[in-house]
C-alpha cells in the first residue's frame, strides 16, 4: 500500500465535494449572509490550494492498480477529510463555535445519521442549513461513488474501491463498467430527488424547504431546517409524500434499474424487498392499533396510521425525521421502534443499519441449523427469495452480524462513561452506528446531542463513519495485519 | 419418531426427579410443616402412579434406537413435565396459590434462572424453600444427565439425547461411554457442592442455609431463602466463598476432570477458560474503580472489589444472587453488567447465556472476515486457544448467535405488550433467556416477577426453558419439518 498515492486520490474527492459548497455560498450571497459567504468561499479555496499542493508534491508517487487494502484506506481517509473540511464553514463563521461540534454535525450529515448538536435550528443562517442538508445528499449515495461517476478516476481496480463505500453485501452490477454503474445509481437518485422536490412544493413548501427535506429523505438522513422536523408542517399530504419517499430510499436502487428495464416481475420476486415491505407494514399496523387503543389524539385509524407509518419508516430506513414525540408513545410501540433500530434498510439503498438481507440471511442460517440437526446428511442451501446465497457470503454476513452487535455493545459501554443510563447509552450506540439519528431517553426526537462531552462526540463521529462504511472498511485499518508489509 | 415411546422415557425422568421430593418431605416432617409434608408425599405418589400406568399402557410401543429428533422431543417434554409436577407441592399446599406462579417459580428453579414471583420469601415454609433451591441443583447439571448417570437408560443413542440437554457447543467426551461421562460430571458437581457447603458452614451458616445457597451457587441459579439474598449475611468471608464458587461453576466441568487427570497445563491453555477469566477480572476491576470514584460506601479498594467481583460473578455466570442493589450503582457499572448479560458462562458449565466460547468464535469470525478481505486467497482457519474450530461448528455457532439475538428481541416485544418500558422489557428478555434472574428496571435485584400478567409468566417460563436447552432443542419442535414424517 502506498498511502501517499492514495491520499492523492482522496484529495481529488475533496476538490469535488468542496465544489458543492458553491451552492450554499450562492444562497449566502443572495440572503445577505456575508460572513457565511466568505466562510464557504474561503473553505473552497483552502481545499483547492491544499489539494493542488499535495498533488503536486506527491506527483512522483507510483500510480498502480489498487488492492482492496488500498480501497479501505482510500474510502476511510476520504470520509474523515470530507467531514474535516465540511465542518470548517460552520466553525469559522461562528455558527457552531466549537470545531468538535461542527465536525460531529457534518459527519452526522455525510453519514446520513441526522444526529444534531444544534439547540436552536431555526436561528441558523439559511446557507448553513442548506449545506448541512446537502451533506446528507452527497453522503447518501456515497462521495466516492459520486466522484467515480463524474471522473474516470479509478480504472481497473475501481470496483473494489467503490465496494468499500457501497452499502450492503451485494451491489448488483448493471453493466460491466464501474463508472457506468456509479452514473446510473446517481441518475436514479437525482431523478427521485427531483420528483420529491416537485411533490413537496405542490404541498406548499418553498424550494429551500422542499430541497433540504428531500436531501434528508432520499439520503435517509433526517436533518430538517425546522425545529419540529417534518411535524412543523402539520400536513397529512407532506407526511404521506415523505413516508413514501423514505420507504423508496430504503429500497435497493438496483431494483429501480430493473423496474426501468421492464423486469418488474423480478422486483416483486426479490426476497429482501418483500421482507422489507413486510416488516414495514406489520410494524406500522401494530403501532397503529396500539396507538388507537391508547387514544391520546390518535383515535381514528387514518390518523393513527399516518403517524405510525411515518415513524416506522423513519426508523427502519434510518432517516430520523419525526412528526411527533414517539418518546410519549406506549411502551409496546416504543419497543417495536427499538427492534427496528436493529434492522435498517435494504442493501444497495441509502439506508443504514444491519440491512434486511443480512437479517434474513442470519435468520435462515439459524433455521438451517435446526434442519441440519434434524437431517444431519442434508445438503447446505440458503435462499433469500429466488437468490441462492453462497456459503462464503453467508460467512461474511454472519461475521458482520456479530461484529455489528459487538460494536453496539462496546459503543454502549463507551457512551456510558459520561454517565448516561442504559436506555440512553444503548440507543445512542444503535442510532449512531446504524445512522438513524434520534433514539430514546436523553437523545429522544425532541432532544439533541449537545450535552455529550467532547470525547464522546469524537467517538460517535467515528462510530457514525464506521457504521456508514459498514464496519469492515474502517475496522480493517485498526488491525495490525493491515499495516504489515 | 414415536412420541409414545419417548414419553415413556420422560416418565422415568419424572419418577427419579420426584424421588428427590423425599428430602423436602423429611424437612417438612421434622419442622412440623404437615400440610407441606402431605403435599410432597401426595405429589410423589401422583407422579409414580401416573408414570406406572403410562409405562404399563404403552409397553407395546416399539423400543428402538433414538434419533436426534427423538432427543429434542424427549428432553423438552421431560423439562415441561418436571416443572409441571415440581410446581404441585407449592400449589396444593397453598404456599403459592396460583398454579401459573408456582409453574413459573419451579421452571425458574430447574432452569437455574432464579427469577422469583415471591414477595415475602422468609415467611415461606422451610421445606418449600428447600425444594425450590433443590430444583436449581437438579437442573444445573441436567435432569436427563442425572438419570443417565443413575440408570443405564439410553444405550447407543444416548449421546444425542444428553447432547440436547448439555450446555455449550462441545461437550468433551472423557470416556467413550455416555453413562460414565454423566456419572463423572455429576460426581465432580457433587464434590464441589459438598466442599462449598462445608466452607459456608465454617462461615457460620447452618446446614439448611449452607445447602440451599450451595445449590444456588453450583447450579448458577440464584434462589436464596433470604429476602436480602446473600447480602443478608453481610460477611466478607461468605461473599468471597460464594464469588469463588460462582466463578468455578461457570467453568467447563471437563476442565476439572482434566485437572484431576494431572493435565493442569491443558486447563490453563484452554482459550475459553482464559477469555472467561479475562472478562471477569477486567469487568470486576473496572466496576471497582467506578464504585470507588463515586464513593457511596465503596471507598476502600477492598470493599469496592468485594461488591464489584460478587455482582460481576453473579451476572457473568448467570447466577443472580445479590449482595447489594446494583440498580443504585453508577450508569457505567450498570452498562458493564448489562454487557455481561450477553455473555454467560463457559460451555459445559452450569451457567447460561450465549457462552464464552460462542462469543469468542463469533468475534474471531468477524476478525477472519477482515483478514480475508485483506488477503482474499488466505485459507480459512479459526482457533480458540489451541483448538481448531471446524467450519461446520463455526456455522452452527453463528446460527446460534443470530437465533439468540432474535429470541431476545422477539421476547422483548412480547414482554412489552404488558406495558413495561424498554429497559425492563429488554433486560427481562435477557435475564430469562440467559437464565440470569434479576435485571434492571422493574425486575431489579430488589424487585420480583409477581407483577407480570399470567400470559407473560407462561411465556417467560417457555423462554427460560428454551434458553436452558440452548434454543435449538426447543425451537426444533416449533418447525413444520419436525412433525413431518
Amino acid at each position: 500500500m502506498n498511502p501517499f498515492y492514495i491520499l492523492r486520490l482522496s484529495a481529488i474527492i475533496q476538490v469535488v465535494v468542496s465544489a458543492f459548497m458553491i451552492i450554499p455560498a450562492g444562497i449566502a450571497a443572495s440572503a445577505g449572509e456575508m460572513l457565511e459567504f466568505y466562510s464557504f468561499l474561503g473553505t473552497i479555496l483552502l481545499v483547492w490550494i491544499f489539494a493542488s499542493v499535495y498533488i503536486l508534491v506527491t506527483r512522483r508517487a507510483p500510480n498502480r492498480v489498487l488492492s482492496s487494502r488500498d480501497g479501505f484506506f482510500f474510502v476511510t481517509s476520504s470520509w474523515i477529510l470530507a467531514a474535516g473540511f465540511g465542518a470548517i464553514p460552520m466553525w469559522i463563521s461562528g455558527t457552531i463555535p466549537s470545531y468538535t461540534d461542527a465536525y460531529f454535525e457534518i459527519m452526522s450529515g455525510f453519514t446520513t445519521t441526522g444526529a444534531s448538536i444544534l439547540t436552536d435550528i431555526e436561528a441558523l443562517p439559511r446557507s448553513i442549513l442548506f449545506w448541512r442538508s446537502l451533506t446528507h445528499w452527497l453522503g447518501g449515495m456515497g462521495i466516492v461513488v459520486l466522484v467515480v461517476a463524474l471522473i474516470p478516476l479509478l480504472g481497473a481496480g475501481g470496483t473494489k474501491l467503490v465496494g468499500a463505500e457501497s452499502p450492503g453485501p451485494s451491489v448488483d452490477k448493471f453493466t460491466p463498467k464501474i463508472r457506468n454503474n456509479a452514473l446510473i445509481l446517481w441518475l436514479i437518485y437525482l431523478g427521485l430527488s427531483v420528483i420529491e422536490i416537485i411533490l413537496l412544493m405542490l404541498g406548499g413548501m418553498d424550494l429551500f424547504d422542499a430541497s433540504t427535506h428531500t436531501f434528508g429523505t432520499m439520503a435517509t438522513g433526517g436533518f430538517s431546517p425546522k425545529a419540529a422536523s417534518v411535524g412543523h408542517y402539520n400536513s397529512a399530504y407532506i407526511d404521506a409524500i415523505i413516508t413514501i419517499f423514505m420507504v423508496l430510499a430504503g429500497c435497493n436502487f438496483a431494483l429501480y434499474y430493473k423496474a426501468m428495464s421492464g423486469k418488474l416481475r423480478d422486483v416483486f420476486r426479490d426476497g429482501e424487498f418483500r421482507a422489507y415491505l413486510g416488516i414495514f407494514f406489520i410494524v406500522a399496523i401494530l403501532i397503529s392499533i396500539n396507538l388507537m387503543l391508547k387514544g391520546d389524539g390518535y383515535d381514528t385509524p387514518g390518523r393513527a396510521f399516518r403517524y405510525a407509518s411515518f415513524q416506522t419508516a423513519t426508523i427502519i430506513t434510518t432517516t430520523g425525521y419525526a412528526t411527533c414525540d414517539f418518546e410519549l408513545w406506549p411502551n409496546f410501540s416504543k419497543v417495536l421502534l427499538f427492534f427496528l433500530m436493529f434492522i435498517g434498510g435494504c442493501s444497495g439503498s441509502t439506508g443504514g443499519g444491519i440491512k434486511v438481507i443480512r437479517i434474513v440471511t442470519v435468520a435462515k442460517l439459524a433455521l438451517n441449523n435446526i434442519k441440519y440437526m434434524l437431517h444431519p446428511r442434508g445438503v447446505f442451501s440458503l435462499k433469500v427469495g429466488n437468490t441462492q446465497i453462497r456459503k462464503e457470503v453467508v460467512y461474511t454476513i454472519a461475521g458482520f452480524f456479530g461484529l455489528y452487535i459487538f460494536t453496539i455493545l462496546f459503543s454502549t459501554i463507551v457512551v456510558s462513561t459520561c454517565g448516561t443510563d442504559i436506555e440512553t447509552s444503548l440507543t445512542t450506540a444503535l442510532v449512531t452506528v446504524g445512522n438513524i439519528g434520534p433514539g430514546f431517553g436523553k437523545i429522544g426526537p425532541t432532544e439533541n446531542y449537545f450535552f455529550f462531552p467532547g470525547y464522546i462526540k469524537w467517538f460517535l463521529s467515528l462510530a457514525m463513519m464506521a457504521g456508514r462504511l459498514e464496519l469492515f472498511t474502517v475496522f480493517a485499518l485498526l488491525t495490525p495485519q493491515f499495516w504489515r508489509k
